[in-house]
């Protein structure tokens, strides 16, 4: 067994709560060596304001996972990147495509690993689902991802700003299992609908297609009340595929696939170990892709106000 | 001398008559053998509705130039790609960045050279800007890109219409100018200024910067009447480099430098002749990036409604 890492965690807000703390916690990968957060704290470690404070404090930092708000995330990748630190990104990995590009230069450059996560590939069921999609003629696609904004975001007004995305913030999750386990596809066509109080999308219908012509939907939604919907739906030649709950659960023809317990983040953080280890970097940019071509060739219209 | 490529065009309209089609004529590099288009005509050669009637037509094509409006480009190019055939797309490639994805690949698979073009970095000022620029430290770039929209785009609705991104359309050719002289940058905040009656932006103010910190900010707008704008400005520890004209002026500290005669499409078609009997593509998509990024990220203000 290898040394664990030492890493640093910036941006202590729900997500670091929920999953990454606890999950570094438990890994024989890391150490967790400080945090760096405006608003949170987290007890057992030295804790800072911001990034520059935590890489001055000596804390023999070898990596940093960045969980803050996408639009801060550049600056204090490459401030880590030149520390000569390995980065792990939360999803989206910025607020921009072009920056993520500077980020993987610089990385190359200065030799270190860089990886954009994208959780919910690790949920149990895509790796099952790319391995049985693989091959087969696929008809149709449709994918909803409707939540309610209030329950999973409550007042996080940065996700409303530009450079928040909106709706597409879960919406994102659903496009990077696609792009994990389709055939490359391209939006035709979208539309935003944009409460008339905020800058990013609540709702937004977007249509795809791909080279062989297959007719991919997708609907997300953030003002489902009631039962929570996320779920992609293939149909092939051979049957039907319905990834579920987020991809946690996998039914072919109706038929429940068995499948291993939940661990998104705990595959997130094997794999950056991995990374690390072996020197590589894994940064793909075709969910983010897809957010922006919606953004830029989408149809905007305007719906009743949201205030949280 | 190489035999001439016989080549077809897409989309007889205004780019296609002002330049294509007399650079083509002139060159001794391509033959052409048919035109299709659902509105122009062209004397002299065979005339097609559709790009698919035209390749039934036999006319020996071995490449085909793309100038209609970019909604409809994928389309026509993947059908050229899996004709066999070698395929120009003018400015901007496409309506999507991940639909250029999908055609570079398809280009790959089949062995055809794929070019998405860029005709404003073959401005006669732009590779010596380029020249002067490399390894000059940068303190700051303003770029002003400036013009009547009713002189330049009279009537053409697709322009206003998602997809046809507004004034990125002309902006689009400053940002693939400054991508090409200028070390990578990424864009930091936006505002597009949306006509209440249109979808696409008439006016945008850009922020950038690059892994220095470099100040960069582009301002484009279709509501200029009179003189026109089209200049990019880069101060450098050594001077001020000032590309004006759109790249057809050149001047160094106020200094004119000389430069040779006006010829960007000769030069974009001398390219693609090359691309072609090397086997090879050229397929960049940064000044695309740059536009999504904006849309992505820019924030949004509604303005006096625009009629042609």
């Amino acid at each position: 067994m290898a040394n664990p890492i030492r890493i640093g965690l910036v941006g202590v807000g729900k997500i670091a709560r929920d999953q990454h703390l606890p999950v570094i916690g438990a890994s024989p990968d890391y150490t967790l060596a400080a945090v760096a957060s405006r608003q949170g704290t987290y007890d057992g470690v030295p804790n800072y304001r911001t990034l520059p404070e935590m890489l001055a404090g000596r804390h023999g930092l070898e990596a940093v996972a960045l969980c803050q708000p996408p639009q801060a995330r550049f600056e204090a990748g490459l401030a880590a990147i030149e520390a000569g630190l390995h980065v792990f990104l939360e999803k989206p990995p910025g607020a921009s495509l072009a920056e993520i590009g500077l980020l993987a230069a610089a990385a190359r450059a200065r030799g270190v690993s860089l990886f954009a996560s994208w959780h919910s590939r690790y949920a149990s069921g895509v790796e099952p689902a790319r391995r049985w999609l693989a091959g087969r003629r696929i008809r149709a696609v449709s994918i909803a991802w409707m939540e309610d904004v209030r329950h999973w975001h409550p007042g996080q007004d940065w996700i409303w700003e530009t450079g928040g995305m909106g709706v597409f913030d879960p919406g994102i999750n659903a496009l990077s299992i696609a792009t994990h386990i389709l055939p490359p596809f391209f939006l035709t066509g979208a539309t935003l609908s944009v409460p008339e109080n905020r800058q990013a999308p609540i709702a937004a219908d977007l249509r795809f297609t791909d080279a062989a012509g297959t007719p991919i939907r997708a609907v997300f939604d953030w003002r489902q009340t009631g039962p929570q919907t996320w779920d992609i739906r293939v149909e092939t030649e051979d049957g039907v595929l319905v990834l579920s709950r987020g991809g946690a659960v996998l039914t072919i023809d109706g038929r429940d696939q068995p499948l291993p317990p939940e661990a998104e983040y705990r595959g997130l953080y094997d794999r950056f170990a991995a990374l690390v280890r072996s020197g590589a970097s894994e940064v793909d940019l075709n969910p983010l892709t897809h957010v922006a071509d919606a953004f830029l060739r989408g149809e905007r219209r305007l719906v009743e106000a949201f205030t949280d």
